[in-house]
C-alpha cells in the first residue's frame, strides 16, 4: 500500500508515523499488555482530515483503529491489523462553551481533566467522573464511561447532547446538537456513544454541563465483612438519601494501595468499607442525606461511621481508593472485569467470586460501585506459569460471566468489550442481538474497516 | 390475502376484526382528522402471540401497523395501507414491580395514567408525564414522550431500563435489563425507544422509578408580553433553582381553555404567564428554589408571582394547562408543532411566528416547555378554506420548520414524526441521516412491512 498519499492530506511530517517511528505505547491500551501492528501512525487535526483519511482507507480497503488517549482496560484501541492508527489526541480544543445552555463543544482529544478543571474554575459541572482522568473525551463516549458519581449523575452517554461523527466512507454526520429534547427520527446518536469505534470517528461532542454543586463531602463506613456492607447499600438507596457515589472495598486492597502510595487511609476499624460522597448547594440538605444513611448503616450492622470534612482527607481518601487497580497490577497481572448486576444481586454476585476462587484456584480482589452493581474483579495471576493462566482463567473467566447472565447482569457497565472481553460477550448475549450489531456495523462500514475484530465481530 | 389463517393464532374471535368490523376510531389517531385503511385489527394478549403475528405477517408480505392507545398527535400510528392493526391496548398489565431495583416491568398497553397511580400508592414515583395520560406506555416509549416533568426528571427514554421487542419476521429480541449501566455492544435498545413502530413491536418494558418525592407545590409568574416570560426563563435555569416544570402561556389561550373547561384560572395580572412546579422531600430546599425563582423574576420585570400551595388550586390550575390544545381544537382545526431549539433561542423563535402569522395571514397559538426550549404551536384554521388551507399552511409550516432549523432546533421534541410531519422533517433533515436510518429500517424490517410510509421513508 501506498501510503505517501497521506501526505497530501496531513502536511505536517510529524503527524504521519511509519512502521518502525510508532512507539510501543500506540500499539496498545491502558493495560499495556497485548502489543497490536500498525503500518502507521496519523494525528489528525481537523474533522477534514479525518474526512479524508477515512476517504483514502475506504477507497483502499485499509483498516482504521481510532484512539484517544489509549487508557481504555480492554483493548478495544489496539490496532490488530495492519492499516492505520488514528489518533486524535491533537484534536483537543474546546470549541465552545455556551452557558446560556450549558453546553460545552469540544474537540475529541480533550483529557478529562483538562475539561473538568476548565468548566469547574468557572462554576460549572461535567458530572461524569470515570477513575482515569488522563482518558480523552472522544474515548469516553465511544466506551460510554461510567465512573464514580454515576448513583446519582449517571454515565457520559446521559451527558451527550450533540455528536459530530466521520463515517467509513469519509461523510461526516451531525447528531443531536444543543436542544434538551429528541424526538425526531431514528436515534443514530445513542448507536455511536458506547460504539468503541467500530461504526464512527467522533470528531466534536456538544456535552451537558450542571451548575457546579456548592459543597461536598464524604462519609466512610466500616463493617465486619464485605457482605455486611454490601447488604447495607440496598437499603442506603431505599433512603432516598442521593447519595453522589458509594464505592465498596476490602481491608486488605486498601493495605496494598496505601504501601503502593505511601498514603494513609483513615484511621477506621473493621474489614470493608463503603465510600460515600454526598454533594449539593445546601448544607441542610447534604446532613440530613448523610445522618439518613448513618442511621440506615449503623442500624444494619456497621461498626462505624465517619465523615470527611476537611478537604484534604477527602482528597487522599479517594486518591487511594482511585490507585486501587493500579496498585493490584503492580504487584501482580490482573484482568480487570466490570460486569454489572442488578444492585440487589450484588451481593449474590460477590459471594460466588469467592466461590470460585476456590474453585479455580484464582485469587479474585473485588472493589467497585456498589451504588450502581457494577463490580469491579482483578483476577489476580499471582506469578501462575502463562500456559495455567490461559487456561484456569479462560474457565473462570467463563464461569464469572455466566454468573453474571444468570444473575440478570451484563458484561460491561462501563469499560466496554473491545478484544479482550469478546469471547465471553459471545458466549453470554443472545444470538439474535449480536446478529443485529452486525448487521448495524454492515451499514455503517460495509467494507469492514472501522476497528476491525472487535466486540460482536 | 387469507386472514383466516390468523384464527389459528389468536383463538379469541373477539380479538380478531376485519374489514368494516373496524370500528373507525382505530383507523385514526389524536387528532382524529386522517382515516388510513386497514384488513384487519388484532388485538394480541401475549408476545407469543405478536410473535406468531408477525411471523405470519413476514411470511405473506402483510404490513403491520403497531397501535398503543391512539393518541399521538402526528398521524404515527394510522395505518396508510391494507394490512394488519396490530393494537396492544389488551397487552396492559403490570408484570413486575420491583422494589430492590426500583424497576416496574410492564406491558406495553398499560395507560400511563394507570402506571402513575400504581406507583404512587406505593410512594414511587414514574416520572415522566406527557399531557395525555390516556397514552399507553408503549406509545410513550416509541414516540420517546416528554411533558411537564422533563426540565428537572428528563424523558421517556431515560427512564427505560429494558425491552423485550419482536421483530418484523417474529424473532424476539430483549434489550437492557434491571442493571443501571450497560456498555455491552451496541445500544440497539435507545434505537427501538422513539422509532414509532417502524422498527420492532415493543412487548414488555422495564422502567426505572424513583421514590415519590413528598412535597410538590406550584408557582405562577406574569408579565406584560410573551417575550418578557420567556426572557426570564433562562435566568431561572441559571440560578440552579431545580424546577420539576417550566410551562409558558398567553392570557388569551388561558382564556379560552376557562371557557372551555368552565373552570377559573388564578387571579393575576398580565398578558403573559409562567407555570412552574417544585418538588422534593424537604420543605425548605423546595422554599429557597422558589424563592431564588422569585427573586430573579420580579428583578428581571415580572408583574407578579403568586404561589401555589392548596391542592385543589394546583389541580385546577394545571388540568387548565393540560386542555390548552383540546380547548383551541373545540374552536377551529389545528395542526400541532412540538418544535425543540435550545433553550436561549426560545424567545427568538416565538418572536418568529409573531412575523410568520401576518406573513403567511395564519393565526398561531404557541404555549409548552419553556424550561427545555420545546415550543408547541397550534396553527390554526380558523374556518379556512380545503384548498387555501393546505397551500398556505403548508407554506407556513415549512417556513416555521426551517426557522427552527436555522437556531439549531430539531423539528420534534416530544410528538415524534409519524406521517404528517414527514416533508418538513425530510426537508429539514441531511440526506445523510435519512439514508443512514433508511439503511437500518433495512435492517430490521428488510421487506418494509412495519408502520410503512412513515418519519425517513
Ligand atoms: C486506572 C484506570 C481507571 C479507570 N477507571 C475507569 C472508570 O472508573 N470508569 C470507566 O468507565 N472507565 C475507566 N477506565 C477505562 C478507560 O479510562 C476508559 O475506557 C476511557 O473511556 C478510555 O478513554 P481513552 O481516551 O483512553 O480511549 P482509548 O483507550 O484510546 O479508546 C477506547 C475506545 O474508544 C475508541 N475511541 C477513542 N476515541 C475515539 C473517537 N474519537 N472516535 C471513535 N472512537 C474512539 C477506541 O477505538 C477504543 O475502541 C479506567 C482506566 C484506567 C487505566
Ligand atoms: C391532549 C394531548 C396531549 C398530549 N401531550 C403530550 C405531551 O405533553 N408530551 C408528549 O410527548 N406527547 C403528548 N401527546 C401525544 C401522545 O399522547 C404521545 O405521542 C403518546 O406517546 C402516544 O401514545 P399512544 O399509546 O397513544 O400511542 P399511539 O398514538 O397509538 O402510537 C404512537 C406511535 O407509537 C407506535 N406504537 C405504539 N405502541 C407501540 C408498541 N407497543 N410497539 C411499537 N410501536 C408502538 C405507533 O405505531 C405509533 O407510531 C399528547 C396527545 C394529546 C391528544
Amino acid at each position: 500500500m501506498n501510503y505517501e498519499y497521506l501526505f497530501n492530506i496531513i502536511h505536517d511530517k510529524d503527524r504521519v508515523r511509519f512502521g518502525k517511528n510508532i512507539e510501543e505505547k500506540y500499539l496498545s491500551d491502558g493495560l499495556k499488555r497485548v502489543k497490536g501492528v500498525a503500518d502507521i501512525l496519523v494525528f489528525p487535526l481537523t474533522t477534514e482530515e479525518v474526512s479524508d483519511v477515512m476517504k483514502f482507507a475506504y477507497e483502499n480497503n485499509i483498516s482504521v483503529t481510532p484512539r484517544g488517549a489509549g487508557t481504555g482496560l480492554v483493548g478495544a484501541t489496539i490496532s490488530t491489523t495492519c492499516g492505520i492508527i488514528l489518533d486524535l489526541s491533537l484534536m483537543n480544543k474546546i470549541v465552545e462553551l455556551d452557558e446560556d445552555n450549558l453546553t460545552i463543544t469540544v474537540e475529541p482529544g480533550i483529557l478529562l481533566k483538562n475539561l473538568q478543571a476548565y468548566v469547574e474554575e468557572r462554576e460549572l459541572f461535567y458530572p461524569p467522573d470515570p477513575g482515569e482522568k488522563d482518558a480523552s473525551i472522544g474515548g469516553n463516549i465511544s466506551t460510554n464511561a461510567g465512573g464514580m458519581r454515576a448513583v446519582k449523575y449517571g454515565v457520559t452517554r446521559d451527558y451527550v447532547r450533540g455528536l459530530e461523527v466521520v463515517l467509513a466512507n469519509g461523510d461526516i454526520m451531525n447528531l443531536g446538537g444543543k436542544v434538551i429534547k429528541d424526538s425526531s427520527g431514528l436515534d443514530l446518536k445513542d448507536l455511536i456513544i458506547g460504539s468503541e469505534g467500530t461504526l464512527a470517528i467522533v470528531t466534536k461532542a456538544i456535552l451537558k454541563l450542571i451548575p457546579k454543586p456548592k459543597k461536598s463531602i464524604s462519609a466512610l463506613i466500616s463493617f465486619e465483612s464485605l457482605h455486611k456492607g454490601i447488604d447495607a447499600v440496598i437499603k442506603i438507596i431505599k433512603k432516598n438519601a442521593n447519595p453522589t457515589a458509594i464505592e465498596f472495598v476490602e481491608k486488605d486492597v486498601i493495605q496494598n494501595a496505601e504501601k503502593y502510595l505511601n498514603l494513609k487511609f483513615p484511621d477506621i476499624k473493621g474489614q470493608a468499607f463503603l465510600l460515600l460522597t454526598f454533594d449539593g448547594d445546601e448544607e441542610l440538605e447534604i446532613e440530613s442525606n448523610y445522618n439518613k444513611v448513618r442511621e440506615v448503616t449503623l442500624e444494619s450492622g456497621a461498626i462505624d461511621f465517619i465523615l470527611l470534612n476537611k478537604k484534604e482527607d477527602i482528597d487522599r481518601t479517594w486518591q487511594i481508593r482511585g490507585a486501587l487497580v493500579t496498585a493490584i497490577e503492580a504487584v501482580s497481572e490482573q484482568e480487570p472485569i466490570d460486569i454489572v448486576v442488578p444492585i440487589n444481586k450484588t451481593a449474590d454476585f460477590i459471594s460466588y467470586t469467592k466461590v470460585a476462587e476456590k474453585k479455580f484456584g484464582i485469587k479474585i480482589k473485588s472493589f467497585g460501585h456498589a451504588g450502581d452493581g457494577n463490580v469491579h474483579l482483578c483476577v489476580i495471576r499471582d506469578g501462575m506459569e502463562e500456559e495455567e493462566w490461559n487456561e484456569k482463567s479462560h474457565l473462570l473467566l467463563k464461569a464469572l460471566y455466566n454468573k453474571g447472565k444468570e444473575l440478570q447482569g451484563l458484561p460491561s457497565g462501563e469499560h466496554g468489550i473491545g478484544l479482550n472481553k469478546k469471547p465471553y460477550f459471545l458466549e453470554v448475549t443472545d444470538r439474535v442481538n449480536i446478529e443485529y450489531m452486525r448487521k448495524i456495523k454492515k451499514v455503517f462500514d460495509e467494507k469492514g474497516i472501522l476497528n476491525p475484530n472487535k466486540l460482536y465481530e
